[in-house]
């Protein structure tokens, strides 16, 4: 957790973003152009509020998980512009603008900005504002591209994430394995975070794992069993043995004997024959550097009439030193059948050779792994333990992009609306409070926003929730428990209490906790019930009043 | 370009690597695991040669563009481990980890790597390696992470928007706008850079202008429209004429003005009867603080009822003083419908009131667009001059990955070959030389492959080529021109020649030119034809040999 000091957080302590990638210029030119046109008309301080939300839950799913909110505040209390950024500035705007602009960009902070957010790590739902930011239209505006930036990515592929640990079940290992098709290497490294915080076990990407603290994994890949040309390669042959007390001169020979055992074995003799020699070079090689953790890539050459038989060779001579293998890595084929092949080859050896440990190898599977992919195979019956998912993750390919977008709703005290065509597109004006609420059973019933002077919903007080524009859509509820959404993380200058900063670890454990409030139909693959977002009736009858008078009135000829 | 001393780039000069984000941790754990077994068998001076290559071409399409070789070579440049770096491995591998490796790890830069690669902005084609690293195995298997990090995206998104390029045709002005749904702060600027090398002419992300020297581009949001309650809100209301000798005293009333004459005019009753008021407020801000270069966004309220005769109303009045008005932004809506529409009015309202340019401002359109949209626009008609495209250009939402990998081909001369289940990831051994052969009509007919040792093919002289695994696939031919696609991009310390870094700017003519020698069949958005990719007669029976050597025997029972 941040360091705090009465509730608030230091602005030097937070400042230091952790992305040297983002400055104030990660911005969209429009921001810049409409800051001139603010300043220019003398409105730059006028006092707006803006909503960050979405419109639509990614994946078909039915929610999302909010994050990027660290990221968010640590951009705005670093907020400002270096003298050389201005010079820049300076080139892309047109001759006609006036120095004193300039001058003004250069001296603006984020100390009169206020940011109330719903915490990093919750469950969402589309419409319900993610970040409230209040303060002089110029500079809140400013914030717009970079907050879209650091929450649009951020929150997509933490959902991505979690959706995989839902079909994946609790008891799989899930590793990310996705740096080389991540977009960009900062992509890499947000993908990772976030995929953790989703609830992924670890990554295989190092740097993640030093910023963040990340579990790292990793075994090796088809190139280094390539590498290897044959047993002789291998010049040095002793292994020492667990215990520390013994050496065993000729690990070599001795794999080589368990491999001429396990080709002895009679109900083995359908899987293979003479197996890979340099696979088998590799893998001793591999297992004499890291004798406490062996774990081997088996599908080099074939996986059941090399790789496991290989592999097993040397796991059964790691144990007679008393080494006990994490397992095997599969990278291709039919990952249903490979792998309860080869849990059946392992228990055959684990019963032969009375070995312990063996039927619990760990079977991780990594070849395009997808949220599909594990459904898949949960329906054919499987025994992988553990996924490596890599490009389909990261990328989100099922969908790569969500829609948050940031929008005006209140301006010197004034409600403002988008409207539009599309009815998907019109917004809800605006400062509002935004509240979950909670049945008997302890599940979440809906979320409710109301007017900023209307009082809050209250346990056991019965409420009329309406749908914001569907009028036939409401609901009376009575909630059993009642939680506020929007806590300040960003108080600036004006001395009111701040949220402090959780860690990743708290935001993660935050995230499962959230999920666990919602009804599994919510949550589910196919056909997932939509959770209900919903205002209150008079911010039913106030935004509806209002797009009357907004909108023009067609003339039909 | 970078400076160049008798044709070697100066280390210390290519070293600085633009992009902070990346460090030699920016790589899979299982690097540094293999790293270790390397260096535990006493293999980690072995001489290794790699491949860099993508399997299938993104999009459905037939081609690639190949780029990120920049961002590879300055990693290369600046490879090496801080000692904190080191300390945070030390963490991570098991104890057991012999301290001397960490102090080896502690001493290795690239400089006995060699990196040859096709020039960046190239197109290019599946299996024909992009680029060759050779060196030490240990050092250039620590370079496939970052490398297939920087290459995968770079090349998915110069291709993504060569491919809108292309659908678009070259009269169209293509803009940038994907920052805001871009993967992460460096996925948006890198996706900016890419762009604009695959074909487009601007961004929207002001820090990527700034990095690279894109052109920038920006206008206003819906958010400053509705900042805006009335006219009243506009105190300064003068306005110099262009010409700088006179001053409008009150551009407000001027506009007022003109848009009651286009109310009158009767061909555009039809249109519009009230606009809105703080629409037109905002416009006329806008148009105060930008005159030489009013572009509206006219979607906020109602495009053809109220942001089209608004528009139109701040540009005559504009006129007037001398300024010529740029155009408009649809965001929403009917794009073919609403374009069509608008350009109908700008020539009736040039027409009506004998004014020059209305007919030719420029209509840009920014919802959602794809390479699809565009083409159906084309088939449908439309008035669109210039596309904003974000999100799915950034993300390449049709496909947000591109499968490049990194596989050993050789290793101390001899050559290696993963085989695999899937016929798509078994790899063509060997150190290998390529050619673009070209034909009679200069279009480019196919690249082929040769091992090290044989001759290269001659202009005018009869070659078999055959397809590396299908046999029956050859074609005799005769080349007019041959093109050796590798060149040394990083020589090492070996005193090789090295080809200098071309500029952005010449990296996107030179993918210009080289989308131009393709043959528009395999460019083609629907059903393109597939370019061959050819390996010589002698080539072929290696491989072949080679694969039979290595493959397990299957046994049937």
């Amino acid at each position: 957790m941040a360091s705090l000091e009465n509730g608030q957080i230091r602005k030097a302590e937070i400042g230091k973003t952790t992305n040297p990638m983002v400055s104030g210029l990660l911005c969209d030119m429009y921001q810049f152009t409409m800051a001139y046109a603010y300043w220019k008309a003398g409105k730059h301080l006028d006092y707006a509020v803006f909503d960050l939300f979405h419109r639509k839950n990614p994946f078909r799913g039915e929610y999302t998980i909010f994050a990027g909110l660290e990221e968010c505040i640590r951009f705005t209390a670093n907020f400002h512009f270096e003298e050389s950024e201005i010079d820049y500035l300076r080139t892309i705007l047109p001759p006609t603008c006036e120095d004193a602009f300039f001058q003004y960009l250069q001296s603006i902070d984020c100390s009169d900005v206020k940011i109330y957010a719903i915490p990093e790590g919750s469950v969402v739902f589309p419409r319900v504002p993610l970040i409230r930011v209040e303060g002089p239209v110029l500079i809140a505006q400013l914030l717009e591209t970079p907050f879209l930036n650091l929450v649009n990515y951020a929150s997509l592929v933490t959902t991505n994430a979690a959706r995989h640990r839902q079909v994946a079940g609790n008891e799989k290992i899930l590793v990310e394995f996705g740096l080389r098709r991540a977009q960009g290497p900062d992509g890499g490294i947000s993908a990772s975070k976030y995929c953790y915080m989703g609830g992924f076990d670890a990554t295989s990407n190092v740097d993640a794992g030093r910023r963040f603290g990340i579990p790292v994994r990793g075994t090796h890949s088809h190139a280094f069993v390539s590498s290897f040309m044959g047993l002789e390669e291998i010049t040095n042959r002793s292994l020492q043995y667990s215990s520390g007390r013994q050496v065993c001169n000729d690990f070599v020979s001795l794999t080589q004997e368990w491999l001429r055992k396990l080709q002895a074995v009679s109900s083995l003799r359908g899987y293979f024959r003479e197996t890979n020699r340099s696979e088998l070079a590799a893998f001793i090689s591999y297992a004499m550097s890291f004798p406490t953790q062996f774990q081997a890539l088996v599908d080099t050459f074939d996986v059941l009439r090399s790789g496991i038989p290989n592999f097993c060779a040397v796991a059964l001579a790691l144990n007679e030193l008393g080494y006990k293998s994490l397992g095997i890595r599969l990278d291709s084929g039919d990952l249903a059948y490979l792998s309860n092949e080869t849990r059946k080859f392992f228990c055959i050896v684990e019963d032969e050779f009375a070995v312990t440990g063996f039927k619990e190898l760990i079977i991780t599977a990594s070849n395009d792994i997808k949220e599909e992919t594990i459904d898949a195979l949960n329906k054919q019956g499987h025994e992988v333990d553990s996924f490596g998912i890599g490009t389909h993750l990261v990328t989100c390919s099922a969908q790569p992009a969500l829609g948050c977008v940031y929008k005006l709703v209140e301006i010197n005290k004034h409600p403002r609306m988008k409207l539009s065509q599309d009815i998907e597109k019109v917004t809800i004006p605006c400062k509002k409070e935004a509240f979950r609420l909670y049945g008997i059973e302890g599940y979440a019933l809906l979320d409710i926003m109301k007017g900023e002077n209307e009082l809050a919903p209250k346990e056991g007080q019965r409420l009329l929730c309406r749908h914001p524009f569907s009028e036939s859509k409401r609901a009376y509820v009575v909630p059993q428990r009642v939680e506020q959404l929007f806590k300040c993380f960003w108080a600036g200058n004006s001395g009111l209490p701040q949220e402090p900063l959780p860690s990743l670890t708290e935001i993660r454990e935050r995230c499962k906790a959230q999920l666990k409030a919602m009804r599994s139909d919510h949550l589910r693959g196919l056909n997932p019930t939509p959770y209900k977002v919903s205002v209150t009736a008079s911010l039913y009858e106030f935004i509806h009043s209002l797009w009357l008078s907004e909108a023009p009135v067609g003339e039909l000829r």
